[in-house]
C-alpha cells in the first residue's frame, strides 16, 4: 500500500531541529505508519547556514521568512523549533492556516501567552502536539503503564528533580546563540520553564493534576554579560528553583531544579511512592527502571533494575533484541510514530497543546510563588 | 597506665538502650581511651524485662526510679534513653546533681521545652551531648573534613531525605510500647523529629545554619487505635513532611522525610552540590562516599563511590582491613570514645546540648510552617 | 563541495541488516564525510521480504543471488551480512571483482576459513572491514584511549564476560530463520564464535595479542529439533565456553561466555587492572566507563563512574549535548564513518580482514582446548 | 538458668586474635544461648605485645607456650588464630587433650598436612569448626536457603572472585609480622590459600563438590626482599590465580584472585546462575544481595536488590531493624553463635575439619594444575 505523503516545514536548526529533523527522517525505518514524512522545507534566519542543514539532513527546500513557510500549499505541519518568544505567533499563523502544528516546549513564556495558542489549535481544528519527549522513553512510558495497571496502589509521594551544572562559570554570557535560555525575555524564565517544565509534564501524565504550588527560586549569579549588547546586565532567569505540591490525588510533590549541581549533566528524575510499589528513573540510565513491589516474598523483596529493552516493553520491539539499548533521540522518533498514527485515526496524541498548558500554568503557579513567598494555587486548564 | 573509671547509668532498655550499652562494651576494646566505661547501672520500670537486660548487657545493678539512679554516688554519667517527653525531667535533674549526660535525639519536643535543659547544663558545667550518631559514620565524618578542607568551594545545594515505609499499614495502632513514635504527646511530633531532626543535625554541621523554612506536612492516615486506651483516636503526628531551607551561607536547602515511601527501610540521604566538588552519601550503604570533583581531567570526570574502609579515613584505623565494612552500631562506639576524649581533654564533644537547641528551633519552624503555610524564620539559639 | 556517491549492496536483511542499513542511512545527517553513502541494492533469497525490506530502508534494487550482486558494476562496496557459512564465498568473489567489502563478524566458521578471505582481499588491495562494532562504543574508544595514554602503567588482568540467557528453554529448535546461530554447520561454533569473538577482538585491540589459552566448553542441551529436518539432533555448538588466556605482555586473561545465565541479556563486560589504573566497562550501560586511578588522594579514591556523553570524548561531538546517551546502533554509524575516512585517506579502518583473522585463530584454539583439555597455543597470522 | 560457662584459650593476637575475641565478647549481648563464653587466656610469644592485647580484650591469664595452654584444665576450647605452619601440631595436641577446636583458615598449608588434623578431632571426638567466617554473612546464609528451596532450579554457572591490590609493590618485603601471607614457607601458598579458600568453601557449601579443575597461576614479582633474612628472596607464592572447575553437578565454575587489582580492596564476589533465577553477592556491600527471578513477569523483570536486613532473613533478628546495617565482624560472632548451639545440641556446626579438609584438596588441585598446566582431578575426602 502506497503510503500518504506528509510534508513537514520545520522552523529553527539548532539542537531541537536536529533532533526532530532526525526523527522525520528515521521514523518510517522502523514504525510501519501510513505517512510518509517529507522533510519538505526549512525555515531560519541565516541563509548560509540553514543552507547547509537543508543539504545535511536532505530537506528540499528553505525559507527564511517563517510567514511564508506557514503560507505554503506543499506543506501540511509546521513545526516550530524556535526559541520559546517565537512560538505563540507562529503557531497562531500556523493554525489559521490550517497547518497540523508541533511545537517545542515549553509551549509559550506563559500561560497567559500559551492560552491563545490553545484557543487557535482548537478553533481551527488542527492536529498538535508539544515535545515533551519524556513521556516517550520506554521505560516512562512502562511506568505509565505499570501505574495505570494500578500496581502502584493510592500515591503517597512524587518525587522529582532536573540537575545541570553548565551555567556555574561567570563567564557565560547570556542572550545569542546557544545562551538564549539565559535571557529571560527570550525564555521566559530559567530552570522552571526550560527543565522543570518536563518534570511537570511527566508528573501531570503519571500523578495526575497539580492543585497548589509553594516554590523557592534564586538567581546565584545576579549580573552577566549579554552576549547581543555586550554590557552586563542583571539576570532575569531563575538558575534554580525548588517546588513543593499538592496533587488532586492527596499525593505530595516534591521538584527541584538547577544548573549549579556540579557533577550533573542532564539528571532528571523520578520516583514514586504508592501503597502497593514504588518506581524510579533517571534520564542518565533511561533504559532502566526502578521497581519495587512490596507483593514480593519478604526475604527476596527489593528493588528491581529493570532493563526497558525486551520486545514485550513499550516501543522496544521495534528497535533490536534484548540488552541492547537505544538512545536519547528515539524519543523523538516514538513521539513522530505516535503523533502520525493519532493522525491517521483521527486521535490526538498526547501532550497536546492543551495538556502544555496544564504545565504552563503550573509553571506560572511556581514563579509567582517564588516571587510571592506563599503557597499558590494553580489555575484550571 | 590504669584507667579512670566512669559509671555509667542508663535510663531505657528499648532499642536505643541497646545500642549505647554496646557501646559502652565495645569501646575499650578499639579505642585506647584514659577512661574504662563500666557499665554500672540501668533503669526503666518494668523490673523483669529490667533484670533480663542487665544481664544480657553486664550492667552491675538496676533502678525502677530513674531520681534514684541520678540520686546514686556511684554514678557519673545519666544516660537518656527514655521516650522524649521524659528527656527534660531527668536531664535538668542530671544536671542539678552534677552528672554527665548522654540525652537521646531529639533533645525533647519543642526548643521550648529543650532551652531549660541546655541552661541547666550550662549552669551546671557538666559534660553534656546528643546521641545524634550519624555525624560519626566515617563516610559522613570524612564529608565534613573534604568540606572543611575548601574541596567543594561555594555550596550551591544541601538535600537530603529520610524515606521509611513501615507505618504505611491502617491496623498499625499508635502508642505503646515500641510505636509511642507515633504518639504525638510522648513524642512530639513525627517523622521531622525522629528523622528529619538527624538530616538537620548532619546538615547545620556539614552546611552552617538555617535562617527560614518552608514546609509541608502531612498525615496521611488520620486516625488509629491508640494501644493504651484501645481507642481509636486522631492521629497528631506528621506521616510526612517536606519543607524548603534558606542557609545561612545563600545555599538552598531541599528535605524530605516519610513513612509511606514504599521500598525505603531507613534511606536517610544527603547531596551537597560546590562550586568545585559534589558529594553524596546515603545510609543504606553508609560505609560509601560519592565524591564529584569538577578538577579532574574532563575526559575521566565522574562520581567516584569511595569505600571508606582505609587506615587513613576517619575512625577506620580502628577497625579491620581495607575493604571490610563496619555496621550502624559502629556510630555510637565512636561518638562514645570522642566524648570520653573531650571528658579527658575538658572539651565538649559534638553535638552538645546547644548544637541540638539549634536543630530543635529548625524542627519547631518546620512544624510551625507545616500549619502556616508561610515561610517561617528560625529561632536564634 | 559535492560528495562522492558510495554505491553499496548489501547481502542479507536479518538483524545486522538492519544495524548496518540504519548506519548507512544515519552517518551522513552526523558526520561531515567525503563520500555520500548510497543504498543502492539489496540482495537475499525470499523475494517478497526482499522487496519490503528495501522499501523500508530505501534500497534502489534488490537482487536475489548475491553473485549478480557481486557482477554489477553499479556497486562500489559489497556488505556481507548473512550467515557465517557464506561469507568466504561471496568474500572471495567480492574481492576478485574489485569491491570493498565489510564483512559480519566473525570472519568465517574457522581460521581456516577466514585465511583465503584475507588473502583474496590483500591480493586485490581493497578496502575491507569485519563489523565488531563494540570497538565504536564511545567508553571503549575512550579505554583504549586511555590505555594508549599510558593511564594504567603495565596490565596485569584481563578480565571479560558476554552472559546471555535465551536458549535455556529446551524447547527452543536449532537452525532455520533467527536460530542458525544453534545450528554448527551454519554457525561454525556457539558462544564462542557468536560471543567471544567480541570479547576477543576488543582485548587483542586493547591489551594485544594471546599467547596460549585452555578452555572449559560446555553443551547443556545435548540434542534439540532441528527447524529444516524437523527431526531431533545432536546440538554442535558450545553453550558455553570459559578460557584463561596468557597475553603476550605477560597479563592473565579470563573469559567466559554463556547463553545460560538466567537475568542477562546480552551483558558483555570487561575489565582491565593496571599498576596505575583499572578500566571497567559492560553493554547494558554502554556509555558509562568505570575508572579507578590509584593516583587520586588516598582519603577519596574510588572506582569513577564517568558519563561518556562529552563533546570531548570520542564521537561525542556527533551527537546532543552532555547527559544524553546514545544507543546500540551508533556503534555501526561509527565504524561506517571510520571506515569512510579510511577510504578517503586510503587509510585502513580496524579491525581488518587481518585483524579479524586474529580473533579467528583464538577462537580455533579455545575450541581446540575445549577438546583436547590443554593449554594450546595460538596460531599466529 | 544459669548459663554454662566456656573458657577459651586463644593462640595468636594478629588480625585474626582480634575479630575471635570480638566475637566471643559480644556474642551473648545478642544470642540467647546455653553458654558463656570466658576468655580465659590469650597465647604468643611476645611477652609485652601480649599482655596489652590481653588487658585490651579482657583476657585473664596470658601464655607464651602454646603447650601449656592445650595443657591447661580450665581451658575448653583451643582457637587457633596463628600463621598457617603451625596449625597442625597445635591441632593435633589440642584434639589429644581433649578440646573442643576453632582453626582459622586454611586449615593447613596443604591437604597433606590437613588430613591428621581431620583424623585427630574424629578420634578425639571434639567439637571443631573452621574459621571460613563468609558463610555466616546474613545474605550469603539466605542464599543458601533461597538453594536449598529450589529457587534456581538446576545450577549451569558458579562464577567467583576475590580481588585485592595490596601488594603491587615490588618494595613490599615477604615474610615477617603481617607479611607472612607472602612467605610460602610460612603460608603455604598465595592467594589460593589466603583467598580463593574462602571463594571455594562458599561454592561447596552452596553448589556442592568440585570435580577437577584447571587453573593459571602466576607470580608477578619474583623476588622481594625477605623480612627476616633480609635478602632478596625468590618469591614462592602465587599472586595470581584463575582457575575453572567442573562441579559434581555438571555447573562450571570460574574462579579468579589476584593481589594485583587496582582499586579493589577486598572484592570477594560470587555470581551464581540457575535455571529458573540467579543469585549475586559481594563483600564490599556486603548487606546486599542481588536476586533475579525469571518467574517474575516479564514486563517488570529485573535485578532485585535485597538489602538484607530484616528480622525475617539471616540472624538479622538478633541486630537492629530494618535498613541498618551489619559489619565485617559479625560473621564471627554469628559464627561462634552457631558452634555453641552445635555444642549445646551434641550436632557439628560447617565447616568442620572435615568439611575444610575438601576445600584444601581443591586447592592443592588448582596449585597442582598451575605447575602442571592439565587439569587435575580433586582428592576425594
Amino acid at each position: 500500500m502506497a503510503k500518504k505523503k506528509l510534508n513537514v516545514g520545520l522552523i529553527g536548526y539548532g539542537f531541537m531541529g536536529r533532533t526532530h529533523s532526525n526523527a522525520y527522517r528515521k521514523v518510517g525505518n522502523f514504525f510501519d505508519l501510513d505517512y510518509e514524512v517529507v522533510t519538505k522545507a526549512v525555515c531560519a534566519r541565516n541563509e548560509e547556514r540553514l543552507k547547509s542543514f537543508a543539504d545535511q539532513w536532505g530537506y528540499e527546500s528553505t525559507e527564511t521568512d517563517w510567514r511564508k513557510l506557514v503560507e505554503r500549499d506543499d506543506i501540511d505541519l509546521i513545526d516550530i523549533g524556535s526559541p520559546n518568544d517565537t512560538h505563540q505567533e507562529i503557531a497562531i499563523a500556523a493554525a489559521e492556516a490550517g497547518k497540523m502544528i508541533l511545537c517545542e516546549k515549553p509551549l509559550a513564556r506563559t500561560g497567559e501567552e500559551a492560552k491563545p495558542m490553545v484557543d487557535a489549535v482548537e478553533k481551527a481544528g488542527v492536529p498538535n502536539m508539544v515535545w515533551y519527549n519524556y513521556r516517550r522513553v520506554p521505560a516512562v512510558t512502562l511506568a505509565k503503564q505499570l501505574i495505570d495497571e494500578g500496581r502502584l496502589g493510592k500515591i503517597f509521594h512524587y518525587r522529582s528533580k532536573f540537575l545541570q551544572d553548565w551555567t556555574i562559570s561567570e563567564d557565560l554570557p547570556q542572550g545569542g546563540e546557544g545562551l538564549w535560555r539565559l535571557d529571560v525575555n527570550v525564555a521566559g524564565s530559567g530552570v522552571t520553564g526550560d527543565l522543570l517544565a518536563h518534570n511537570i509534564d511527566t508528573a501531570i501524565w503519571l500523578n495526575g493534576s497539580i492543585d497548589s504550588v509553594s516554590a523557592l527560586t534564586e538567581t546565584f549569579i545576579k549580573e552577566r554579560q549579554h552576549s547581543l549588547t555586550g554590557k552586563v546586565e542583571k539576570v532575569g532567569i531563575d538558575d534554580a528553583c525548588i517546588f513543593m505540591a499538592e496533587f488532586k490525588n492527596g499525593s505530595l510533590g516534591n521538584f527541584e531544579s538547577t544548573r549549579y549541581a556540579r557533577g550533573h549533566k542532564a539528571l532528571y528524575d523520578f520516583e514514586i511512592n504508592g501503597e502497593k510499589a514504588s518506581i524510579a528513573w533517571d534520564l542518565h540510565d533511561m533504559n532502566r527502571l526502578a521497581y519495587f513491589d512490596h507483593g514480593d516474598d519478604s526475604i527476596v523483596r527489593g528493588w528491581r533494575s529493570i532493563h526497558v529493552t525486551d520486545g514485550d516493553q513499550p516501543y522496544m520491539d521495534k528497535w533490536w533484541v534484548p540488552g541492547l539499548i537505544i538512545g536519547y533521540e528515539h524519543t523523538f522518533i516514538h513521539q513522530v510514530a505516535d503523533f502520525l498514527e493519532g493522525v491517521a485515526k483521527g486521535e490526538p496524541a498526547s501532550p497536546t497543546f492543551k495538556d502544555a498548558l496544564e504545565t504552563q500554568y503550573i509553571c506560572d503557579a511556581v514563579l509567582k510563588s517564588g516571587k510571592s513567598r506563599a503557597w499558590e494555587k494553580v489555575q484550571k486548564v
